[in-house]
């Protein structure tokens, strides 16, 4: 089979396969928003297409919809106002995006790969409308919400598309098989993909698209129509989304109802409601425990996907480098606000102090030595927007609140003011000691700029409690700092058995909360935190199926 | 890293992962018990080695057993009074089973999957032996028990084996990372392939080997400890590959109870007990609806593969050799009395008749024709029962004396006179007429030797039932019969809507019941009969997980 879009991306797409296999560097969607990369145009051109939603009703057609429904407020202090078909007859919306399935299964690997790259590349062509739509759902500063929201988030997305490309690529089209014998038998088989049915992506606040993209591009590609429930504080990031994969399907032949926006009011738990439908049978979600340990015990006729929370983890013992260490901790935490499923949270010490190229830092030093950081990096309220973005919700707030009475505050939290929006609500990190016997607090994810500082007997404590915590709870990421080779195998053993990513000894430009497609797997499905990785197999093989046919030659 | 094991088998593992890629011939265990193959003494050495264990206590380990138990009869009509451990403490079993783990994880996919192909290779050895122990306890005769319960079962498992060893290769031990810029980074990463935990493989009474094989391997290939569970009444050949499955591990220095036995009084409910235990990750399942669903809805912790039962369907439109077809569908129907999943039980065919190279025959006369296909095949008792095999339990007996009153009798079972066996439950199947009307009784499955020809007002409601009973009720396999390619096209859409694979036009030595290892997918997992299928990406991806960790270089 040919397909006119898939030779213009082939070139894209092999380098993809070929980086997912190697593991080495990668990236198709430059990171930079400079104007050498993008041109002089393309920022200004993106801020006023981003401006030209506000306060409209959004074009959009959502199959069984009522009305509309209007929920996000940028965290730099304005509503968006702008209208969403509002969800309604979930009959009518699930019939209408089965019904485009048979032509799209048709279209095969190649034609459904080639049209989901045009996607990307349409998406790219509108990367900074994109930026600005998560800036102002999401709270992330712009150059982060360019890059995580729109250059690395296509990365991810091309990353599901190539996994899924060879997956559905293991079984040939056709096969003549023959079996010798004094009768030999002849047999030509034709092995088709088929869709499992209606894909649900359940996006969330913070990385409406980094976080949405790989399951919708994954569902979609393996011949599955996508439902997208945005989260009602970011919807326009996906609402882009949707229109923009809708526009690439109607050119490409294909009904554009096999994706289709569920904007709803915060009431109306739509996202409940689609799981179980005997219709939905891939679900990708991105949010609290509670919700997707519910998809994962309630919504059995579907695979449910799952990236939750847990407790991110750094174990120190010691360092060649007190201040690279310090300044490559501030960064973690202040990024974003803590805000990222990445985030450390847990920082378990020896109360007895780390040995440094400083001499023996105690965890009050250690916690001063990141303030100092802090005050490089966030001093400047100008500089330090950049770095923080705003606060997403009240809820973060409060959590940063009451952080204080949780332990010994190293370090306070800072209001920021922002130089250009001045109802922003930007804060710097706090960092509060605990002891190990603090468990009640710190085996609880605390999202936010929240970091505990955890004084321990030594190291065999901080290890065994990192272990402990991450197997029971859960953790995206985990990081450590040592200069002894024997404590860096003993974490490694514990990341092991504890199914969590490690990163040692981070002393540079690459951060603990950062994981680069093509290369990291972020996530594994090892431990409570998320059951699924972008991208490993895992995420792919079972969102189709082959269905085959044998007859005599 | 090297494994002594795997450049041993190193040919025939390069051998099966090209046949799964190319979908072309292939078979790494000769299926033909003769002596030309397997040498003058194998088969008695087999049978010998067989009836050695009746009457005596089996020589395996179980941790956290209590005494024993005895639950298997021959279906060729004589207890076989082998006792086996009893498993009784379940913390103390899932325990020990666990305990090996690390060590077997960090052996590396390529120490694992040399274990698990010699482990193949010494169960060769025992093949004989083997197929005596299948065919009584499924009561397959013994040729069908060599082949479906030695030869092909080995093949569906280094096909499982083979899936997983190219899934845990895709992504490499190490990598190095450098990401351009002003300051380039470079990181080395490492990533290990990990187990889930504990997988529980749960055994029918039909398949032993066959279908808990693939699963077993799969597992146990990929890092986990696996706890197999036969079914009370066909407990032996799983006995054997356990001892098989300790010995050789134990050789290779791993702990022996990652495989164990956990044999039980029907009266447990032993597999409900392990199924939802929190170290249980992997559950591999064949037998009825009920259970099946019920762990699909319940074992949450873990991830399920099913094959349940469905209602396999043939749509006959014409044919250009009227006996040929006849020959065909009477074999698939007597081969092991129906007893497969995958053998056809409702036949769709206009009540006008069907266009032949004979003339227009009625569904009588298609039945007359399948009847005198019978009577070749099954009309000498010895003959017949090389084919037939025994009836495997009550239910099917007493399913098949319902039979008469549900339609027309158009062709009778009889009762065959085992030769060596007086004691044998030995029936030829029967063929009743329906019509399209008498859904109640088509849409459930009546496992054992009962066909069902339904007559419709034409091959336009033949495919609509077809298409209609597969989705609601699933179905393993899918046959039909027409010269007209429109018809064919037709056919081959309905199958792709139903999920399930298609035979066109039997007319030889290929039997809709049988699947080539390799090449031919079992189940599709697109239908309610399974939710997985033998084997594909999806059968193995999810068994494990990768774990990394990096560093700057």
């Amino acid at each position: 089979m040919t397909s006119p879009y898939l030779d213009k991306h082939r070139e894209k797409l092999d380098a993809a396969v070929a980086a997912c296999a190697s593991r080495e560097y990668y990236s198709a969607y430059d990171e930079s928003p400079s104007p050498r990369v993008y041109g002089e145009t393309a920022a200004g051109e993106g801020k006023a297409a981003f401006e030209a939603w506000l306060g409209q009703p959004f074009p959009l057609e959502t199959p069984g919809s009522d009305g509309t429904v209007s929920t996000e407020r940028s965290p730099y202090g304005f509503d968006l106002d702008i209208s969403y078909p509002h969800a309604h007859d979930v009959d009518a919306l699930l019939t209408s995006a089965g019904a485009g399935m048979t032509a799209w299964r048709d279209a095969g690997p190649e034609g459904r790969t080639g049209v989901c790259i045009e996607i990307l590349e349409r998406l790219h062509a509108r990367v900074f409308e994109l930026a600005n739509a998560v800036q102002h759902t999401s709270g992330q500063a712009f150059v982060m919400a360019f890059q995580a929201g729109g250059a690395h988030a296509l990365d991810r997305a091309l990353e599901a598309i190539a996994y899924a490309w060879v997956e559905m690529s293991r079984t040939p089209r056709t096969a003549v098989w023959e079996k010798p014998g004094k009768v030999p038998l002849k047999m030509e088989k034709t092995f088709t993909v088929v869709p499992r049915g209606v894909a649900l992506v359940i996006g969330c606040n913070t990385f409406p698209t980094w976080n949405s993209w790989p399951g919708l591009f994954a569902s979609l590609v393996t011949g599955n129509a996508v439902v997208v429930k945005p989260h009602p504080s970011a919807v326009l990031p996906l609402a882009i989304t949707v229109q923009v994969c809708r526009e690439v399907l109607a050119e490409a032949g294909f009904d554009p109802h096999l994706v289709t926006l569920a904007a709803e009011d915060p009431t109306d738990k739509l996202a409940a409601t689609l799981a179980v439908r005997p219709e939905v049978r891939l679900i990708d979600y991105t949010g609290g425990n509670a919700f997707g340990d519910w998809l994962e015990q309630n919504a059995h006729q579907a695979v449910v996907f799952t990236e939750k929370a847990g407790v991110n983890t750094v174990v120190i013992e010691s360092t060649s480098s007190f201040g690279a260490m310090c300044a490559n901790l501030a960064f973690s935490f202040a990024l974003y606000t803590g805000q990222m499923c990445t985030a450390p949270q847990n920082v378990y010490l020896p109360a007895a102090g780390v040995e440094t190229d400083e001499g023996l830092k105690s965890p009050a030093e250690v916690a001063a030595g990141i303030g100092a950081a802090f005050d490089k990096l966030l001093g400047d309220d100008a500089r330090a927007v950049e770095l923080l973005g705003g606060v997403v919700n009240d809820g973060v707030l409060s959590r940063l609140q009451a952080a204080g009475s949780k332990g010994e505050v190293y370090v306070a939290s800072r209001t920021v003011t922002h130089p250009a929006y001045a109802d922003a609500t930007v804060r710097t990190p706090t960092i509060i000691g605990l002891t190990a016997a603090d468990s009640d607090v710190y085996e609880n994810e605390c999202f936010g700029p929240v970091a505990y500082l955890i004084a321990t007997s030594g190291t065999d404590e901080s290890i065994a409690l990192f272990r402990d915590t991450v197997q029971r709870h859960g953790a995206m990421t985990a990081s450590m700092y040592s200069t002894s080779d024997e404590v860096v195998a003993r974490m490694r053993e514990a990341a092991l058995d504890a199914g969590v990513a490690l990163s040692e000894n981070l002393l540079g430009g690459v951060f603990v909360n950062q994981s680069a497609a093509y290369s990291d797997f972020h996530g594994t499905g090892a431990n409570p935190a998320a059951n699924a990785s972008y991208t490993d197999g895992a995420y792919v093989a079972s969102r189709f199926r082959v269905v085959q046919s044998r007859r005599h030659i």
